[in-house]
Order: structure tokens, then sequence, then C-alpha cells
């Protein structure tokens, strides 16, 4: 049961797709005041778990930090970062039956795409306050525990977007590969060593000047044909759009959108400049639905030359520095020259200088015509990185329509997950990344957004051989799983490491599950359920399982427990029922026992992967030959089963040409039988 | 069995007390060699573990990551810090003796002042490497296990310094307490609502300007009056002292040291120019016996007015900018105005800005004078921290002699511990830093430096009132046990929180621990031996203990295992032996259960404290009044015994006027034979 809430007048967001009349009855859950914007506030009960919020920091169970919707390019995702690149305002508090008891728990979406505040008990720890602009239209969902409220808000918001199959291979990407050379040596280096890869990105560097839709000549003298050389070995080039465009004379972009009016105005109807890569830049207002077809349509060129699958970046959108602002501080700085810094002077210069990228002033100071009506940024600020998307994505369908194409944002609001993926953002080669990955997982699932991963091995900072292999062995279950770093970084394709083996066994391993992989991802996209989900979700009973804040029901007949702590030779691990574990070296190397419910600790060496089976569950493992390199070769693999089964299990599987957009349950699933004699 | 390696022609660092002749075997347990520098490597196998290293990042096994001893002021204490603030070139390699094997641990110390580098197989996951300059001594210690290993380390470093008994009591800071009537609520809030309180701190704000030994009377009009009411309620204040000295006409200090000669030089003898919290200043050349003694001397000026303890800070030495930088970085800015700032200039640009505090080349570019030899900064900087620290205490030995003084650094060097202890810098308030600060603690000890804890609550950013409280709960074992928090941040005194209850329970568990906290400190300093060990170090025969990262040995008879992870209502715990737990909601409020050997997940509400008594040992708790304020007030408190004794244990209890220097075991002693039936 949904309920809708109007207040103001508000700006139509698009997030939603369902029409619900608004509520003639109270907001009963929370407590609600007007003034200065909406408030809403509720009391936690010490045993209640609040989930949502999508892509912030912090665990699974958001208690004890308060999260502020306002999309953000920020590289260093500590616990204290209010926000990250998406604004999710969608939360649920779970609180759990006490016998006889009715269920209380809720859902609670609040449209306001400007800034929102989740205040999760962080000033008061059992209070949960939401505090968001007088314009917004809230929803609340009164459901049958968790999964049932996220099923009824994923209804309400759309089904989420699929990607072509060969997007669930292996991915690799490095800002700095820098020329066909460069990207030819990565493909040659992972299928020569028996490392399957199905994708290369292009990062800023394949651009002239980094601007958009160009491809450098001197780079890639021959796009179009070096696009054409990787696909005759299935690999697809993956090239990265960014939300600036630069001010550039006779760069075709630029004059055109200046001259029709496409681009973002400052307070006076001039264009409003900012800079990101290419220093100077335009935003084009993809707010308005013409501005939109036009940029959307530019995707074009490069589809022309073979391309199917894009990432767009710098879409918060990410500001180095204002025109503006820019000049205002550099007077500022000069005006200090000679003086003697102290604490406050030095300080101030540095926040001045450092202060200019992202500045929130910047944000208030130009505007968007949104059908025909002036918009000041800030207020709808975080529609913007789905609305570049949603233009790429629109444009798909005229460009290439019935044929998927590969879409992902760094940037998101609710309904972008209809339109594309994201990714996580610029992490680092951390630990403790691996398990924040983890458990943003399920938190993006119940937001609509599937198609997700980290950048494995961790974009800022310097990998190291265990971490990545760690990091991999939690991967190879995310739906998107690539290996992206930064420029000056160390270099972390696999091959760059000594045990190459290990690299190759576990990423062979993902392309094993893969058809249980791809089945589990169709059925939540189309079923609008959840492919990662908390523990407590699956065993709403058990007390435990709502503490469990590092493992992960991956689609309906696993449960994961990766190992994220340096130097451990195990980890312990809940299981909320009898599971089948198994022990994989390599996809043929396996064992298995069963172990009982309840807490263990489990050896798993740094080479290791260890599953956990459902009970009377199986899951299909694809045959994979030696010479497999990418999705292609597996098209037509024979399937052996695992599972943990009595007698028999059913397992319903999905499968397609995998690039055809109309899928479809009926038709593309077969309900298999196995039988305990069935299992490999 | 200790080896003594002279590589070059080494500067004295004092980083020893023991006179050991060179050696004339070739250093045989890594493979040496020499050229551009020395460099020593080995293989390590699978199951080795690297300890020691002192005050750096992730875990207590500093396995897989590199580590540069270099003192960095750097307040973001995230995993790929290559260096904190001290510099510990001292380190383990534990291998764990095979049946009928030899043991073949070792420990290596390089005193070497200048960059050393400790590869523990970031580059190459199976290979330790170490990189030292040319001029350096290099110790080799053959021990049984690392322990037997410490244990001569210590030997050779000498007695760790002891602070006064009050200075294990509570104590409370921040940065932005700033005047007599802060203080005042500060002592009143605690006392008042019957949380104990020994010590109040003075972060820069007491001081006129940020100069050195000097008091704003506009803050404190009466400071040593002042410094009187507060002794009267047996609370001590404690003063920061910074390592720059302020530029300023006629501040006595200034003049002095110029006049002098007593600061450090520029490359053209000019006293050095560098600024820090009152823009420019000098910086004591505290690596002169001359000068060290001079600027020990200015303590006085505040023990005078009855000031009984200080922290040195600021001494890695930070330097926010040197003069001759600022100026360039300043033209080099000017110069870009009105340039179309792209990525590289952009860039370029901020890391001009932000790259002039700590800079590298600043560091190079100064001098000091060590009895008579220029020499320059960078070769010696990690010896700063520590000779600024020994210029207090050995000037304490003058002022208040025979009696202890509260010390301690942030910057220090392998030998500072015999003059003082270190907190552990600027950490922030992430449940992270609850863990690291664990993990910290016993490398520490190895290093000798046992008077040390973390800023309870976190110095940066806004805590939480869960995450003050479970941090506590590990707080209540370190022996420097203070909150501390930056201005501008949330104000995280206990009083500032809803359950002010849960907060007077947990600390008033600590003073009920005092005799044993103090008894084990003493032991731990008069005996060489650690207060915090690793499991490991107790069970070397335990192939587990060594996996074990998140709990420690806490004195003879304690093993703690405290919650650090948010909305945890327990965790897992592993046993060694079987022990007793004993779970306390407040001193007088415990419950026990024995536990056997193995693990465990135990539950841990919020305001629970969950220890664990190894077998057969016990530990006095003194039995606090409801009036008791201070640890003055337990000065002749009653023991009772809490224990797991099958029929009796004993008990070396440690206690003295706790402000005497000269401690010793034979005279302040007592050995106590608990009975089962004597336990409470």
């Amino acid at each position: 049961m949904i309920k809708k809430y109007v207040f103001g007048r508000p700006v139509k967001t698009d997030a939603v797709v369902m029409e619900i009349p608004e509520s003639k009855e109270e907001l009963s859950v929370m407590e609600l005041t007007e003034s200065d914007g909406i408030r809403l506030c509720c009391r936690m009960e010490e045993t209640d778990v609040v989930y949502g919020l999508g892509e912030q920091v912090r665990g699974m169970n958001k208690r004890g930090f308060s999260y502020v919707s306002h999309a953000t390019d920020d590289p260093a995702h500590t616990e204290d970062k209010h926000s990250l690149y998406g604004a999710h305002n969608f939360l649920i508090l779970h609180r759990r039956k006490q016998a006889e008891e009715e269920n209380r728990s809720f859902g609670i979406f609040v449209d306001d795409p400007g800034r929102v505040v989740f205040d999760v008990g962080e000033t008061k720890h059992d209070w949960l306050v939401i505090r968001a602009g007088s314009d917004c239209v809230i929803y609340v969902i009164d459901g049958d525990g968790p999964k049932d409220v996220v099923k009824q808000f994923r209804r309400l918001i759309g089904r989420s977007y699929i990607p072509p199959k060969w997007a669930f291979g292996y991915q690799q990407s490095r800002w700095g590969y820098c020329c066909e050379e460069d990207i030819r040596t990565v493909v040659r280096e992972h299928h020569g060593q028996g490392v399957p890869l199905d994708a290369v990105y292009l990062d800023i560097d394949y651009m002239e000047d980094y601007k958009d839709f160009t491809v450098d000549e001197k780079k890639f003298p021959q796009f179009e044909s070096f696009v054409g050389e990787m696909k005759e070995q299935d690999v697809h080039l993956v090239p990265i759009i960014d939300a600036g465009v630069k001010i550039e004379k006779d760069y075709p972009i630029y004059e055109e959108g200046v001259q029709k009016g496409y681009f973002c105005k400052d307070e006076n109807g001039e264009d409003f400049v900012a800079a990101v890569w290419p220093g100077r830049v335009h935003f084009p207002d993809v707010l308005n639905a013409e501005a939109r077809a036009w940029f959307g349509g530019k995707y074009k060129v490069l589809m022309d030359q073979g391309i199917d699958g894009f990432w767009n970046d710098m879409n918060e959108p990410a500001i180095f520095y204002s025109e503006k602002n820019l000049g205002k501080v550099m007077d500022e700085v000069i005006a200090l020259k000679d003086e003697n810094l102290d604490i406050h002077s030095f300080f101030h210069m540095k926040e001045l200088v450092v202060g200019l990228s992202n500045n929130q002033e910047d944000y208030k100071s130009f505007y968007h015509n949104m059908d025909g009506v002036k918009v000041r940024h800030d207020k709808v600020h975080n529609l913007y990185g789905f609305n570049m998307t949603r233009a790429a994505a629109e444009a798909f369908d005229r460009i290439a329509p019935g044929k998927r194409t590969l879409l992902f944002s760094r940037s998101s609001y609710i309904g972008m997950h209809r339109y594309g993926g994201i990714w996580t953002g610029d992490n680092r080669s951390w630990w403790s990344h691996i398990l924040l990955s983890l458990q943003q997982m399920p938190s993006l699932n119940m937001c609509g957004i599937l198609y997700t991963g980290s950048d494995i091995g961790g974009f800022g900072n310097d990998t190291t051989e265990d971490l990545l292999l760690r990091w991999l062995e939690f991967a190879i279950f995310t739906p998107l799983m690539r290996n992206h770093s930064a420029i000056g970084t160390r270099e972390q394709e696999v091959y760059q490491f000594e045990h190459i083996e290990d690299f190759r066994n576990i990423i062979r391993i993902r392309y094993g599950l893969l058809p249980y992989i791809y089945s589990e991802y169709m059925k939540a996209a189309l079923k609008d359920e959840m492919y990662f989900r908390p523990l407590s979700f699956d065993y709403p009973e058990d007390a435990h399982a709502v503490q469990v804040e590092d493992q992960l029901m991956a689609g309906e007949s696993l449960m994961i427990a990766p190992v994220y702590v340096q130097n451990a030779g195990g980890r312990y691990v809940y299981l909320p029922e009898d599971m089948l574990m198994v022990r994989l070296k390599s996809l043929g190397d396996r064992t298995s026992e069963v172990l009982t419910k309840g807490h263990h600790y489990v050896e798993i060496a740094l080479n290791e992967l260890v599953i956990f089976v459902k009970k009377n569950h199986v899951l299909p493992i694809a045959v994979l030959g030696d010479d497999m390199r990418t999705t292609a070769d597996i098209a037509d693999a024979e399937y052996e089963w695992i599972g943990f089964v009595e007698d028999a299990a059913e397992y319903l599987l999905y499968d397609d040409d995998g690039i055809a957009k109309n899928c479809n349950l009926e038709e593309n699933c077969k309900k298999i039988t196995v039988r305990r004699e069935d299992l490999a």
C-alpha cells in the first residue's frame, strides 16, 4: 500500500512511473512539521533497523549517522562523508515483529531533487529525522517487512535497466590507457594468459582535448577499424562521456549548443562557465527535453564507429571551479601576498583554493530551463546525472532500437535505474572498500539500481596483489565487474602480479557462474526484486541475521561471505540455516560440506573462493573450454549443477540472446528440476 | 642476543642506552646490499608474521603494505598512509616454529633518523625489503619468539617513561576551551554528574598569539590562582607546547633564541623561517644540547604557576609553509590568473597550495648544529620530536627533581619513550579508528612507548553517542585515557549526550580497574615488558592466535575484545584457552561465566563492558565511593578481587605514592595470594 503526499509545488522529477492519487489521510508513520521545509521525525526503538539510501557510506543498517542527498564528486569515501555521487531518498524503517504484534515496518521516498537530510540517529541516538524542501512529494509504503516494501517501491519507480549480456563479463579499465597499443596489450595479456575479458574502457585520454564525442586521432588514427579489430576478438570498447562541453571555437557541439541555447545559463541569461578536464566548459541543460534529445543524439558519432557501451562521468555535475569564483579567489589570494599568514589567514587561503571545486555557491548560480520554467540548479541538483544518462538511453532507442547498449553513470537519482546502472565512483585501494562495496550493493538494489559494482582493486592509491585478489573474490558476484584505477597509481591489471594463475582461476569462476548470475539478474530486474539482499530480508524471523553486515544473499541460491581483512586466513560466517559450503580453488577444483545453522569460523586461503548454497537450492555452472576468452565463447556452453538438495530442487533458468531489448520471463525462462543425482 | 652493525658514519641518535660492540660476523638474517644506501631483504613464508613499526596504519601484522619512517603531520589516518607522526624502525619477523625446527624469528632495529622504508610485501607479496640511508646502525636481535625479542630490544633502548598516577585518570580535552569559565564548566559537569575526571587540557587557545610559554591574560587573568583552584579539586591542567617559536619583536624567547643562535638555520646561516599557528616562526634547535637545555628551561615559566603536565605538539616538525616557498607559490599562482586552467594547470595550482604544508623541499632547506656539526634537517628529521620532548624531560629533572611530570608528544623516535609518552595524533570520529588504536597499542609497546592512547571519540569530524561510548569501552584500558576533539566538531564531553549514566558507569569502571592498570603498567615499564600484547605473544603455539587482529592481552590477567562496529550488538571473540567472561553494566553490576577455548559470538550491549580473565589469574578492583571524583579519592581505596581461580592465584600488586620518581619493584610490590573464596 503506497500513499502519496504532495507539499508545495514540486518539480516533475520523473522518478516514479506509477500514477498514484494524492492521499487524503494524514501522514501517520512519522511526525510531520512544515516550517522552513518539511521535517519528518519518529522515535526508533533500540532494535529497529534502517535500510536504504542507496549509495552512501557506512553499513547496510544506516543508523547512527546522517546522510545528505546532494550528488558530490568526492574521492575519499571515508566514514564521515555525508554525500557521495548519488541521491537515493528511499529508506525503510524495519521494526521486527514482536509476537502478536502487527508489522510496523514502512518505507518512505522523498521525491525532492534538492538537498534532503536523513538524520538516522546521529544527533539523537533514538531519533530518525528527515528534512526536505518545501516543495516535494513524499511516498509512504506500508508493507509486510522490508522485502515487500522494496518490491512495492520498485514497482512505483519502474523496471530496472538491463545491459547486454557481454557486460556481465570481466572488464578492464584504467585512466591512462593512451592509445591503440595500450589497449591491444591489455587484451593480449589477458587472453594470452587464459584470463577471460569482455571489455576495455576508454577513460578521458581517448578524447581530443577532453572534448565529448571526439577521438584523438594521434592516439587512435583509425578508431572505427580499431573498434572493429577489438570486436573480432569479442572485446567491446567502452568510452567515457563527461558532462561538461568544452568552450572552443569551431568545436561543433559547443557551437551548436550555444546557438540553440541548450546550455545552462547564469543569472544574467548567459551560458554558465564552469571548468572541468578541458578547462572552461558549458553544461548541456539535460533537464530540458529538447536539449536532452540533442545531447543524447551526439552519442551516435561513436556508435556509428561501432561503440555499443558508454559510461557517463562528472555528472553531479562536478565543477573544478566556476570562472566567476576563480577570479574572486585569485584576487583574494593575491591580496595575501607578503602577509604573515597565521592559523586564520593561512587556512582561509587554503580553503579558498580547495573550496573552488564543487562550491555550493556555484551550484546556486546557474539555471535550467525545465519545459519553459527557469529553475535554479541547486533546487534540482540531484537530477543532473539522471538526465544526462536518460539523454543517452532515450537516444539509444532511436539510434539502435531494439538493442541493448551498455550504459552506466556516476551520479544518479531515483528513477535513473530505468536508463542505466552506476559504478560506485572513485573508491580507493583500501580493504575497507571491499566491505563498503558489499554494503552498498543491497542498498542500491533497493533503489532499483541492479547493474552496479565498484572499481575492483580500488581506483585511487596503490593496490596490492592480495587486495586485488580478495576484491575479485567478492566482485565476481557483482553484475558490473570492472577493474579500474587512476593514473599515477600502481598498474593493477591482473597480469601485473606474480601469481597470474590465482587471478585466472577466480575470474574463470565468474564465467562459470554466469548462467546463474545472468538468470538472477534478469529475474530481479523483471520481477522488481533484489539481486543482492541483506540476510534479514530472506530470514526475517532470525534475530541474528539483522546483525550481519558483511555477508549477502546473492540471487536466490547463494549466500556470500568474502574476506575483506588483510592477512586474514579466514573469517567468521553466520549461517541462518544449514547450508552447503562449496570451496573452489578453481572452477573445476571444488569440495563441499554441509555446515549447520549458526556461527562458524571458516578458513579461506588467499586464492580460494568459498560460497554457501541454501538448502534445496541449486545453481548452474557453465562448463568452460580452456580457450574460453569472452562471454561469446560460452553462449552455448553446457551446464553442470551444484546444489544442496535432499531429493530435487527447481531452478528457473533465464537465458536469451543477450542483446535484444524485449526481455521476457515467460519466453526466456526454463524451469529445471535438478535431482540429487544430477549434481556435479 | 643482539648484534650491532655500523654502516658509514651515522649520527648519534641516543636511541639506545646499552653499549654493544660492533659485530664481526656477517649480517645473516637478511640479505644486505649497499648501493645508494642500505638495502636488506628476505623472503617471507606465507605464515610469517611481521610485527612492530610502532605508530603506523593497518593491522598488528604489518604484511602487505610499505611503511615509511618520516614523521608527518597528517590528520587522515587512512589505509594508504605510509607515515604518521612517529618513526619506529623496529620490526620482528615472526616465523612460527615447526616441529623440531629451531626458532627463526628475529628483530631488527634500523637506527637511522632519516627516511627509512619498510616494504613488507607491498611490492612483492612474499618479500620484506628495508631501505635505509648509507649512514646508520642496524641491530639484529635473535630471540626465542617475539616476546623475547621485544624484551631484549627494550633493554637495549632503556626503561620506559613513567607518568604520575593521576595521569591514569580520565582526562578531557578540546581545541576550543577558551577561558577559565570553559574549563570550570567541564570540571563541574563531570564531577557534578558523578563522572570522575583528573585533568583538563589546554590546547593552543590558552596562549597569547600562540606564543610558547605565554598565557593569554584576557582568557586567564589569574592563571596561577586558577591552576590552584583546579588543584583544590584535584584536577590538573595540561597545557600544550608547540615546536615553533613566534617571530615577534620583544617576545623574550624569540629574542633570546636569536641572540644565542639557538634556532635552526637556513642554507645561508640565517634563522630558518617557517610558519605554524602564529604565522612565521623559528624552530629551536633541540638537536643541539645547549639549545635543548635552554628550550627545556622555559617550561619552568608554567611549572612555577603550578603546572605539572605538558603535551608537546607540532614537533614532526609540522610546517604550514616556509617563507621562501610561500613567496614562490604565490608568484606561480598569480601568473596563472586569467589562464584557462585545465586538468593540468588547475591541479598543479591546487597542489602548489596544498603542497605548501610539510613540503619535502623545506625539510631539506634547514640545518641543525649537532655538537658543532652542521647537519641538514632531512637527514635527522625523525629526531626532532624526540629531542623536543627530551628537552622538557631533562629540564623537569632540574626544575622538579625526584617528581614525575606528565609529558607526552606527538612526534617520536625510538628512545623518546624514556622521556615521555605519545598520543596517536589527529584521528577521526571513525569506527575504524577504534580498531586502529587497538592495533597501534601493542606495536607502540614493542617500541617502549607504554604511556599512550588515542583521542577518544575522535579528534576530527563529529562523533556520535554510540561511537564515544564504544570507544571508551576500549579506552578504559589505555594508560592515556583522554577525550579530545577539534574546534568546529561536535562537542563531545560525555555530558553532551543523552545517556550520561552509561558514560558514568564505564568511566567509573576505569577507576575501579586502576589498581590493576597501574600495577600492570608499572611492571611492564620496570621489567621492559609490554602492557598490551597481541594474543600470539602469550599463546605462541596457538595457530589461530596470530590471526586475531581485534583483541588484545591487557596486563597479565586480561584479554579484551571491544566492539568497534556501529550498530553491532556483539562480536566474535576467540579464546586461546578457557577464560572467565565478566560482563559489567557498571562496576558493581557484574556477572560472569566461563567460556571454553575456541570461537564464540558474544552479545555485548552498547552500554556493557565485557572482559576476559585468564585462567588462574585475578585482578584487583578498587571499591569506589559514590562521591569519588579523581584518582586522589581512591589513594586508600579497598580492593576486591575478581578472577578465574581453581584454588588460588598469585598477583603482584604494585602501588606507590604516584609521584616520586624512584619507582622500584622490590619496594612497591606486594605478592598477594587470592583464594577462590576471596573472590567478589
